[in-house]
């Protein structure tokens, strides 16, 4: 069962909006068994749009497209639909009562005329109805394949996604199980590993593929499966890890969360255990804290965070010794130990994290070489820290900072 | 001039990672006046590589691909493209210098021969060095188009892009100026703001493209263009801004800063004004401090900030009165403007921003809403906050409170 996805807006094609929608779909396609072929963005234009259904058509047993239905005059996904399928729109009742309660609900002023013309559909189309939204999306068969239309923003197609698309595809297809499972592999570059994992990799049965996903300072391998047989499936890829922890003991870190995260992997230890978490950051600027915070039950476990960016707020705020900062720079083991004693100390918390360092691109309040970063984990008994260089780009001193932090952290509950 | 960005990568098919170069390639093709035609994400397959390019050629001028550059067996890109251009892959002397560089360097293991054989280009193309990482970008000329392969670790193509891609473009073609202009709206929906433009609308000369972008809790209108005359087009550009503010006198903030995002056109301001900031966060878990940290120049005005996560930690280290949480409940306008006054305080900051509020999906430490989200302002005079409710998607709520706290701050910085 292969799937395509096309999304479309100009705005993905000027880079004025990166494309989050097609990974969750895929994602959520993945887990029923649906593998995506290709995914196509393309402008509001409807001689693409045509072209892209054609071409999809031929490729594909699904095809899903998101953006293009705004009330706007620059959206025209839904008429360009129409006409691909020879067909006209025509008002859905239940539509236009959807948008009604919207209206009445959230905006309180007079419905107009573009948002109760939302409820225009292709006649052979059935309404995804969009709770969230006054955009419908739309599924249309056409022989054994499928058209489905959705809105553009990203919570109304999830919500569609999730409650109307994968319901109605797993009622429509026989789909096979598909199974990834990803390995996190910490110190090893990716042809150190390849080499390291040789014999095994050669020995993979055909039905398992294996991918190397190098990422800022970790590694992942995943391994990936598709059949009817989900215990054989699940019995097969776990054999396979079994088999190839033995090459790699001391860089193995564990597999990857299901949502594809190290924090969320730390974040259910902790909350086994009981245990508490604090962080202050300097460098990092609050991208450790937000790493944790997108998920919920982070209150279960995190107690808060400081970030002191300024020399003069570490003092203040978060007590670290001005004669230290004087005595070894603000970027310095010292400085990022003590940063993570007192952050345990202020939010009294099991756990700190703290990062110093200068993310560049020029020195700051200290010295210190761009890219140079301290890292520093407190736990009940002791503090310690880490010195990295990351290199001279911002985003990716702070990016490695962040993972590497989370990979101390997750050494550190793990350590036992 | 036509571009085709085609990321190779299952990763990308399976939802596993978001297509973030897509992005970054388009704005910077953008902006030498290359228009991309279409986003290809396909997965590491012979056929489909080979059947993605042959569509690509016929569509566009220049092709560009990212990924499967890498050492391990996955990564096939490049035997693929020699293949589509019925070549061999050769030994490039410089490449392999490059190579035996960057692991002296950086690794200081022996090389292994997977990573000499890096070095293998097709004997047609151009290698474009890439000092970041050991796969070599590839330059093939055909006839007047252009095919380019890039390695998909992100800071390596970045590089390669602004180093060696955009220069070459630019100098084997005569590319017409682009220009986007996108302009901030806040407090009107899509459809309310269309009927209240549309007779500038309908006006608008036929050069200029207008598109509404909608986002949790604020739009952006953007205007394109594109021809040969740069003065002539910004010109005609800025007339249309100033034809269509008086529709939205009360509602417009402004242009979006080139990078496309609020918390710049902040920083920019601050800077200027020499003012200063400090943040406190509840429920937005340190986004809000992220959103201002991922720009260099964030210390020249941004003294820090805290996640106060839990109730505590509100207490203890910012100093909120427990009678007000008490008395208020920990999501209320009292507590937010006490934690923007301590913020305040605490950092000797000119202004603070404070977030307090229930992402969900359960009530946590208040009776709160899910939902509901106090954020409040201190400047040197006064604190004030204004209540939300942004409904009950964990993600939507964190992600409409840090826009609507950019807003307020905007507002607060431009009141006078």
């Amino acid at each position: 069962m292969l799937a395509e996805i096309i999304t479309i807006g100009d705005e993905l094609l000027i880079g004025q909006v990166v494309d989050t929608n097609s990974a969750f779909i895929a994602k959520q396609l993945n887990k029923i068994g649906v593998s995506v072929y290709q995914i196509t963005s393309i402008q509001d234009d409807k001689e693409h749009i045509l072209q892209a259904l054609e071409d999809a058509e031929n490729r594909v047993d699904i095809v899903i497209c998101t953006g293009g239905l705004g009330p706007t005059k620059d959206d025209i996904t839904k008429k360009t639909i129409a006409e691909y399928f020879n067909d006209t729109l025509v008002k859905n009742e239940s539509v236009l009562q959807n948008i009604e309660n919207i209206w009445k609900q959230h905006v309180r002023t007079e419905l107009l005329q573009v948002n109760r013309d939302q409820a225009l559909i292709p006649s052979k189309s059935k309404p995804l109805m969009n709770r969230l939204g006054t955009a419908p999306g739309m599924w249309l068969d056409k022989d054994e394949k499928v058209f489905i239309s959705l809105p553009g923003v990203p919570y109304e197609m999830k919500a569609l996604i999730d409650g109307e698309v994968i319901p109605g595809i797993k009622n429509k297809y026989n789909c096979p199980f598909i199974l990834h499972k990803t390995m996190i592999v910490y110190g090893l570059g990716e042809s150190a590993l390849a080499a390291r994992i040789e014999v095994w990799e050669d020995a993979l049965p055909k039905h398992i593929k294996l991918a190397y996903l190098p990422n800022l300072g970790k590694m992942r391998l995943r391994l990936s499966t598709k059949g009817y047989d989900e215990v054989q499936l699940k019995q097969d890829v776990q054999d396979q890890i079994n088999k190839v922890i033995p090459f790699i003991e001391k860089e193995y870190a564990g597999l990857e969360d299901e949502d594809g995260s190290v924090e969320m992997v730390i974040a259910k230890q902790l909350t086994k255990l009981g245990h508490t978490l604090a962080i202050a950051e300097s460098c990092t600027g609050g991208a450790v804290a937000e790493r944790f915070t997108t998920h919920s039950g982070a209150s279960a476990f995190f107690k808060g965070g400081l970030v002191t960016y300024s020399t003069e707020s570490k003092i203040n705020v978060l007590k670290v010794s001005k004669a230290d900062i004087d005595t070894f720079s603000v970027v310095s083991s010292q400085v990022a130990e003590a940063m993570a004693k007192n952050a345990q100390q202020l939010f009294q918390s099991d756990y700190a994290i703290a990062t110093t360092g200068n993310a560049g691109p020029t020195k700051g309040d200290s010295n210190a070489e761009v890219g140079t970063v301290f890292i520093a984990i407190a736990n009940k008994t002791e503090v310690y820290s880490q010195e990295f260089n990351f290199g001279n780009s911002r985003l990716k001193v702070i990016n490695k900072a962040v993972n590497k932090a989370l990979e101390m952290m997750l050494k550190e509950i793990f350590k036992n």
